[in-house]
């Protein structure tokens, strides 16, 4: 029988284990459920995409600073927060083949048993909705007893809100700033699933952007406008990203508005990131429980209040996916003897591509080695992300670095021991340049900032 | 009654929480025992550390990868790993005021009750040791069900282990080569303390660097002194360094032998890293447990052999730590009416420092703010991490600087609106020179590759 064609998420999990970018955590134990480890390309991907957020949301900027918080907390946190008691989903068992599905995703649901079944249609025999916590539950200290019980962290989120006054008055901060915050939360969900798009473990990019309350609508609109550009300006294709409105239903606890970053996967529009208004809720949750008054007050002009905030929240992981597929080509090209083949290129804005110059003798002999391991290094010293290979026919090696979207490679042939000069190759064109040694880190300088996202047709098998 | 002077530790917690290096966590809480957070200067100190680290041992270097594991992994790993049957503290209760204690540590604990006392001294009743695990445990799932529990990793070495043929083949490796990566782990141990020295949750920082067997002890040497040298390149007191090798009788069970790296620190000298001698132990458990062969194999030369492994292992917090207690330094000035005055200043590597250049105007008029946060824009997007402050008199904010350890300050004044000159101020010396400002990026880089440790008496109340 026929297989039907790989899916373009089937390609991507592929070319992710096998180049090294992702591989299945503990794999040669047969995993654990939706749960991944990052090789050597995705761990450069993700310190990129981490480097750029970091850069856009907090050095770059005059107005916020970051913040680094424990993943354990004192549990009183999480009452307070409103996590113990409302961050649940409802689930439902099959008595029969016990199953679990989430109440509210039955109708997607399969029979473990009888897969072109939905739960209930089969033999199965399914319990009232229950409502299972999504935390994590842990002890400290060496006895299971009451009252040591702690959380692994949903959210960086509170993190924040608990150093809100440590941070602005060491910072000597005044409204409007923000705090910024990268690491890991945990969410024990039912439902996990398309690679590293939802994870038992992740990596959020949450910042609370603190406002005097008169001017919570102005900042909406503005991070909203600019968590949106942020993509755009990192070659993400502009037609695959949206903004929407969460409908009232959608709200959290705690927010009047949310507006989610869409992007259009391989698996439909889901969310990329979300800028919520969280008012004063959690500040003053807090401040009430703590007995510690979360407020700001100017003592010049007695001005006092509890300040509005929005957040922008994204996750590390699901932004390196989304490279990673809108970074995805396949090209027809035709060889010499006129055979078709497909070239495969990630085509990452060369501020996220894990490797930015491949460098290559053109042949193992005549001192091209030699000279080109020496540029190499020169690259290296000068900030260069660099591969040196010098492996296999020149045009494999150009295919191995397009397919882990490395945007140029400079390679020493005769005419760089006679004559000075190199070819430079580019990714998305596949053009070559002849270049002098002396300009080639100008040249390569000049070609990584003028970089543009090229015009492209959709990859085979989306 | 006289208050005892603070110590060198009291001084430097204090000084981390006044200008927003570390808090305690969860502190509006009442804390969390043994976790902090880290502020807006300590988190870039550690971004700073952590990019020295990942520079030096992968990206400067090509027989070494990075890797980004998860936290939690398939139960099986800790059983292999040895960890669930021998990483346990033998711990030992007093019945009658309910303290417990660690056994090999009951010679320096005190009775919670009496404090005069040691364990045993007062009315106490102890047990005999009994062993408790040091890993935190967890549920995958919504209930805690048999055959569902987790670990939260203690180490982040294992995940290398894991993955030690996904990398060497996707990246095409050969020994020797390594395997590094920076992540948390996470330990319950019942007496942590002396800040973020020994913390529940910590940053590590490992390679696992796989070798052919008859080069093991090649590489233990070169691994100890490259490590060592690590830390005096980056500033630290040579005289504060030392490198110690383990008596048989501390060797983890994996370990043929270890060496630390240790600091002298104020509560005496410690391990500031490991590097250690793992043998094939953890390559050979894994294959023969999970049934994949973790070997090298040349199919060409037929060569076929297990790698034997150097650790070199730090944690990142320690290290900040460490930056911050060798930069902490006190000198006493004269003030022009003769008083005396202390300058506390951090004579931070500029490489570690968490802001390299503050931007002041002299005064805030007569067109000297707008000057100086031009001059400050443009550093800062020429990739210098910069502080703009107008806030007091310029000698206070000068001080300011040195409390948290900026190399070099720029002052805009009359001569730069007049004469195109600004005054740079160095932290070490307080020198300061007039520098054009059309020179002033190249005047900065100079100075910065050019810093050394300046020679200094150690500070006060050590």
């Amino acid at each position: 029988m026929a297989q039907p064609p790989p899916s373009l998420m089937d390609k991507i999990v592929s070319l992710c284990k096998r180049r090294g970018f992702i591989f299945q955590a503990s794999e040669i134990y047969g995993g654990i459920a939706n749960t991944y480890d990052y090789g050597p390309l995705g761990v450069e991907l993700k310190r990129r995409v981490k480097d750029a957020w970091w850069s856009r949301v907090v050095t770059q900027r005059k107005d916020v600073v970051g913040l680094d918080s424990a993943i354990l907390q004192n549990p009183r946190v999480w009452e307070v927060s409103g996590h113990v008691g409302g961050f649940a989903d409802p689930l439902i068992d099959c008595k029969v083949c016990k199953a679990r599905f989430r109440a509210d995703k039955l109708e997607d649901a399969r029979c473990p048993d009888k897969p072109s079944k939905k739960p209930g249609e089969h033999h199965c025999e399914l319990t009232e909705p229950r409502s299972f916590n999504l935390m994590f539950k842990t002890n400290v200290g060496p006895v299971e007893e009451t009252g040591n019980t702690v959380y692994l962290r949903p959210e960086t989120a509170q993190g924040i809100f608990l150093n809100f006054l440590n941070v602005m008055q060491s910072a000597r901060l005044k409204p409007p700033f923000g705090i910024a915050q990268i690491g890991k939360s945990f969410r024990n969900e039912i439902t996990p699933g398309n690679f590293v798009f939802r994870m038992l473990e992740f990596e959020q990019a949450e910042m609370e952007y603190f406002v005097p309350p008169d001017e919570n609508d102005r900042w909406y609109d503005y991070w909203r406008q600019e968590r949106l550009q942020w993509y755009v300006d990192l070659g993400i294709d502009p037609d695959k990203l949206r903004l929407r409105e969460h409908e009232k239903d959608e709200l959290s606890h705690y927010s009047t508005a949310t507006a989610d970053v869409e992007y259009e996967y391989p698996f439909g529009w889901g969310e990329l990131e979300g800028i919520a208004c969280r008012t004063d809720f959690d500040l003053k949750a807090h401040s009430e429980a703590s007995g510690t008054d979360l407020i700001y007050f100017d003592p010049q002009t007695r001005e006092r209040y509890t300040p509005y905030v929005i957040e922008p929240a994204g996750g590390i992981d699901r932004m390196a996916l989304t490279f990673l597929i809108d970074a995805y080509d396949e090209e027809e090209l035709e060889k010499e003897n006129g055979e078709k083949e497909i070239r495969v290129v990630l085509r990452f804005h060369p501020r996220i591509a894990p490797t930015t110059v491949g460098v290559f003798p053109l042949v193992k002999k005549d001192g091209m080695p030699e000279k080109a391991a020496e540029l190499e290094e020169e690259l290296r010293i000068a900030g260069f992300t660099t591969f040196y290979d010098e492996k296999g026919a020149i045009g494999r090696r150009y295919r191995r670095q397009d397919e882990v979207g490395t945007p140029y490679c400079v390679t020493v042939d005769g005419d760089t021991l006679s004559g000075g000069v190199v070819t430079v190759r580019e990714r998305d064109s596949m053009e070559q340049t002849t270049v002098k040694v002396a300009d080639l880190r100008a040249h390569l300088e000049g070609a990584l900032r003028n970089w543009k996202r090229p015009e492209r047709v959709a990859p085979a098998g989306a």
